[in-house]
């Protein structure tokens, strides 16, 4: 049995939405048991009767998402759902933590509640980014660290590797640098140094630069680059999906034959808006912290909570966090 | 007449679809004049007869789109066709340039043979962004400087606000920091004191921080950040609508229902996949330069040469650049 620690408080529609994924993932996962930190008045609202395997942990303390001040709310709001089930997670009650509340909070109390592991020196958001051919990419950092040093992505390009090698079954999994051109010597002088290292790094596979607009067509399995450009990066695909989908719907109600048109292509226009949608990609896994923390997005629905309760209850059975454990120790 | 220089050799498709491109421009404008800088052998190919306000001044060299060195080759290659062409922009012959080689080379080659306009610091190639609801916005810097300081951004937000009045006639353009969180206090050092800067100017209208995936939807015209952010964010773009379009045609074909769909929706999905399309962006305009400079796409087919070459025609027009110079000077 996994036990999934979740912050039924955390979200731009929490608690419903919160709740309701996670009563998705019950149904659907008789190995896995889930415990809602939050408001119980307000959580039992949308559970109308009493499930097996879904308990509440009371507190009425919670995160603003707009929290921009993670240190002292780590400080001042220890009672907050986010933090209440982060305690539990490092006195291992449970086996992972969902959340999406905001991420720099997440981080912070990452650090100061359940700690860094040994011999990680900056923790990063790995976003699993899925494609239309159903290939799923590795973004990593998404929006852990604003700033970063060329060796840090070299520890990023490791662990990328053993995540894609061991969660997703890849081998010799394929890691480039996203950059702005796709030849050597291309962008800042991090690009530049980052490259150089990467390049002499025995234990990945590197392939070199990775440009945005080339990134679902490219052979690549994991994609680098420091929290502020992965978190741009990220955040374009998903704005240019919506207003793409948003455009699409528009068009096709603009008239009688278009709309004829869409009977018959319901299945097809369907699948394809799947593609577009952010709730499908679930969550972010946060590396470094010495626990399993899977970042679900700010304005996920029951859909996106389902997913990132699916990720959590895979990588917890995959014993990922143990594995990467004892290779972070031996460098 | 307004006598624009198109380099014929620049770009992935060239000197084919620059060929082409200025075709349709002379064919549809009355009042331009085009001369083609390059190989007369190659581009005569796709020349058929004499065309009136079309001549070619020959070349052997050119740059190659993968050029490292622009400072070599500024130096070597003085006579390859984008270099000649600038030649003749500097002098006066000439009230515009259009090319679709490397951008860097453009950008150097525009400093070290035009010059910098005085009172500029630091160039920007802005970008017009469409979108499917009409609204154009600018970018800038997307591209010519991948490291900035924030005073930069301000001269931007200036320079961006004349542009969007003079040349888009928006009133009172809004400006946005584009940034990875919307509140004030996100992103980097760099943003949070461009920031600080941009709410004191007086002579702006800012109104805060832009995440790209609301760029869509929020009530913005101008949007700001260094070259290699900017440049990551259009090329996410880029990116993000050849995957949709290719996958969307490709669920269409994928079975007869689906198919017969598609005949009573062609023209909707016609206008939809346009809003996909980078070649509908046009060129962008290498500001700070002492003349009109247009860099179209890399891999600008004919249409997007010609939309470039409109573009430049109607800034060539709106004597922007004489409006420029008179502003940047009295600062």
């Amino acid at each position: 049995m996994i036990k999934i620690a979740v912050d039924a408080m955390g979200g731009d529609y929490s608690p419903e939405k919160i709740v309701l994924g996670s009563l998705m993932a019950i149904k659907k996962y008789k190995d896995i048991e889930i415990i809602l930190y939050g408001d119980e008045t307000k959580i039992k609202k949308y559970l109308n009767k009493d499930y097996k395997r879904l308990s509440i942990i009371h507190t009425d303390e919670y995160l603003d998402m707009g929290e921009l001040d993670p240190l002292k709310a780590v400080r001042d709001k220890k009672n907050s759902s986010m933090f209440l089930a982060m305690q539990d997670l490092k006195n291992k009650k449970v086996d992972a933590l969902v959340t999406a509340g905001p991420t720099q909070a997440l981080v912070i109390g990452g650090h100061l509640i359940i700690k860094r592991m040994k011999g990680v020196k900056r923790t990063a958001l790995i976003t699993f980014i899925p494609s239309a051919t159903g290939r799923t990419r590795l973004l990593l950092d998404s929006g852990a660290n604003v700033d970063l040093k060329p060796e840090h992505l070299r520890t990023y390009a490791t662990f990328g590797t053993l995540l894609a090698s061991e969660y997703l079954n890849i081998k010799n999994p394929k890691v480039g640098l996203l950059n702005i051109g796709s030849e050597e010597g291309k962008g800042r002088e991090f690009e530049k140094l980052s490259y150089d290292l990467l390049k002499e790094e025995k234990n990945i596979n590197f392939i070199g630069n990775v440009e945005p607009k080339e990134f679902f067509d490219k052979d690549c399995d994991i994609v680098l680059n420091d929290g502020f450009v992965g978190n741009i990066f990220l955040k374009s695909l998903e704005g240019c999906g919506k207003h793409m989908s948003v455009n699409l719907k528009k068009e096709i109600f603009s008239n009688f034959k278009s709309k004829m048109g869409a009977l018959f292509m319901r299945k097809t226009i369907k699948k394809f808006a799947k593609t577009l949608d952010s709730s499908e990609i679930g969550g972010a896994l946060l590396f470094g912290i010495d626990g399993l923390l899977i970042k679900a997005h700010g304005s996920s629905n029951e859909l996106a909570i389902f997913n990132a309760l699916t990720q959590a209850k895979k990588i917890a059975q995959s014993e990922l966090i143990d594995k990467i454990r004892t290779v972070v120790s031996e460098n």
